[in-house]
Order: structure tokens, then sequence, then C-alpha cells
């Protein structure tokens, strides 16, 4: 065990994926908007292909091929073209306003709550997410997280893996980076995290993608600790601190 | 009563004055970090000098004549003037820090935070301080204020009452200006949201300045609501709901 985990001052969370389960909540929102007009839609693929447009809207911004835009807004896009190649053309304007922010109503995973309310006696704890301040909060009300306050990637108009993204953690909560961990259900984030010189926290999530997820727990050295869970991640700090 | 303080969806407060005690506080922490070395100290016009300093140097920023800094910042420029002038030269690098520090430890006024427990239940509660993200969260940890996020005019590199600084609340919590309410113990603050088209509620704090206090109640066309404490504002937003 690295003992520099011992310096732990703040933990910022990624949370599509890693606190909350997108997947199922966005197929039980489109469920709800959607079932109606199409009976037999496969909700679940539905919000895997929405998902799926995520990634390359975001490098979009990235590489300046889009103006700054936050989640929400890259959201709509992806779901109006998602609209039209489902031939879905029965949904008012009100109604896709609804749809767009399913994504502002995902259940945390069941250990989420706890184990954030464990972390929060003992480190500042904040999201790290390419979500907007918004949704966060939304989510945030919706499901209990009880974070200490919201960092994302709209405060500094660069969506992770930008380096950026990372080094604002130090500038807001005002510790060294190195005392600021990151904790991420992909490993892509932790990788880029600890470049910019974070500590990283890894909890796998066997469902996030359904039957598709592809588990990897192959250890990195840019990995300071496993955990199976957020409150498995506060009882393994808990014993580095006694 | 103002009809459209039913539309209310969040509420963002003014931090020093409104929601916590800042001159006993801090001249509670100068007492245990100076006191040893100047013994005959008074420590609440060393408080009320400190505060002084802090209108006309963020001035300084708001003209252009100082380049973006956060209060942190401000505040040690303003601490050091104050121990060159109080002849005070005894103090370490590290005990100026935790001194300057102070200002990240202040105690909430006694109706604050079961106020704004009441409060959240119902709507988005923020800060919207000049007080950087860090000491607005560490503030938060040290006296349990349970803010839904922190906004800051370090967000927006702009200080209370530039118009950026209002405005921001919208489009980070992602609702209609006139749909968000400022809530401060000081007329300016509320006049410059107004402005800005936001709803305003005004609670005087007859003990902000100790003995020096000004009460000011005399009605304002800026102001939609004025409640004793924030207690009494849940209690009367509450019954505008039935």
């Amino acid at each position: 065990m690295n003992e520099s985990l011992k310096n732990i001052k703040a933990m910022t969370f990624d949370v599509f994926g890693t606190v909350v389960d997108w997947r199922s909540s966005v197929s039980r929102e489109v469920s709800k908007i959607i079932k109606s007009h199409v009976p037999d839609l496969n909700t679940d693929d539905f919000a895997d292909e929405w998902r799926a447009g995520y990634g390359p809207s975001m490098n979009k911004v990235r590489t300046g091929q889009l103006p700054w835009m936050k989640i929400d807004d890259l959201h709509r896009i992806i779901l109006d073209d998602l609209l039209k190649e489902y031939k879905i053309d029965q949904l008012t304007e009100d109604e896709k306003v609804d749809l767009n922010h399913a994504w502002h109503r995902l259940d945390p995973w069941t250990d989420s709550v706890e184990g954030l309310t464990l972390l929060k006696q003992n480190y500042v704890i904040s999201t790290l997410s390419n979500g907007n301040v918004s949704l966060l909060v939304n989510m945030a009300k919706f499901g209990g997280l009880p974070w200490d306050t919201i960092l994302s990637a709209e405060l500094c108009h660069h969506y992770k893996p930008d380096n950026e993204a990372y080094l604002s953690t130090s500038q807001f909560l005002g510790f060294p980076i190195e005392e600021i961990m990151m904790v991420a259900a992909h490993k892509g984030d932790l990788s880029s995290a600890k470049k910019n010189g974070m500590l990283t926290a890894y909890i796998p999530r066997p469902e996030e993608f359904g039957p598709n997820t592809q588990i990897d727990d192959k250890t990195e050295d840019y990995i300071d600790i496993v955990a199976k869970d957020i409150i498995d991640l506060a009882t393994k700090l808990d014993k580095l601190r006694d």
C-alpha cells in the first residue's frame, strides 16, 4: 500500500458509472417517456447508444470542432440523432426536454450514499465529472449524494481527460494536487489523473454496461488503491489512518 | 407578498454576515494566534479593520488595478498591512497562514444550519459569495452548512456586485434567473441581484458589526421578502406554498 495515501485531503469522483448506474436509470426513463409511443423499443439498447455518442461528441469539443457546449446540450444533439435513427417522431418538445433530463435522474449504486457519507467525515468529497453543474446538482438531490461541492468540466471549459480538468481540483479545493484522490471505475480517467499528479482509486463496476460489461482487474502502476465499492474504499482508507 | 415568490427553484446566499458571524469568529481566531504575542490587542477592532480592507481590495480587482486574485490572497495582503500597522512582527509564516485561514473557520449564526436544512427540502441552496471555493467548502465543513453546491465569484472571475456574478447562478444552476432568489443581509447585494432579474430576500443581521451595527429596516422596492433569520424565511416561504 502506497504511503502517500496517508496524505489525502480531498477526493474527487467520476460520476457516470462510478457513483451512479446510468444504464438502468436511463433505460427506465426512456421506457416511461417513449414506450407508449413505441411499445417494442429495446430501452437498454437505446440507453447504450445514447451513451456511446457521448465520448465522440465531447471529443469534438476537446479538439475544437465544436465550441464549448455543456453535456446537456451534447446529450440533446445525440438524442435528436437517435430519435431520427429509430424513426420516432411522436415526441413533443416538452417530452424531449424531459427525456434529455433523464441524465439528471440517475440512481446511485447501492453503496454510494453510505460510502460517500463515511468518506465525508474525513475528507472533502466532490464530483469531478464531465456532467454540467446543474445536472450534477439535480442528480445529487435526486439520489441523496452528500457532496461537499460540485466540480465539473463546465467550470474550466475542459472535458476530461484534458489536463486542465484534473488540475482545476487543486485550484478550487486549495490542496496540493498530490493530496487529492481521483476515484473512478474507468482506468483511462485514473491514468490521466495520475499524469497530473493525483492519487488514484479504482472501483470496477461490473454492472455498468449490463451484460456487456468487460471486467478489467489487471493491476496498473498508475492505480494507488483498488476497492470493490465506495464503502470498501472508506474501510480500506480507515485502516490506513489507524 | 409577491406572487413570483411561488416560482423559486433555487436560493443563493451571501455568506459573510448573512450566514456566518465573521466578526466574533475572526476575533476569536485572532485572539488564539496573536494574543500570546500581544496581550493587550483589541481583537474585535482587529477583525473590523481586516474586514474594512475587503471592499476596497476587491474594488481594485473589479476596476482592473489588480489582476484576478482570490479572497484568500486579498485577505493576506490586508493582514500583512495590518500586522505592520500594529507593529506585530512576532508571527511565523505558518502562524500567518493559519491566521489568514481564520476566514475558513467562521461560526454560523444560530439559525443558519436549521434554516438551510429546511430550505434544502424544497429548493436548490447554494452560496453566492465573494469568498473563494476552498474557503466556502472548508467553512461549510467547519460549521455543518448543508449546501447543495458552492457558487463563488471565483467561478466567473467577477466579484459581486458585478453583473456576471449574479448571472452566473442561472448558467450554473440551470434555472431562469427569475426563479433564483438572492438572500443577503446587505441591501446593496440585493439591489444588484434585482437589477439582474433575481428574486430577493433581506435578512438583517443586527449583530454583524457588534455594537457598531446600523440596523436598516426601511422597505425597498427591490426587496421581495424580509425575514428575521433563515428559519423565518423558510417558514414564510412554506406558507406561500400552501
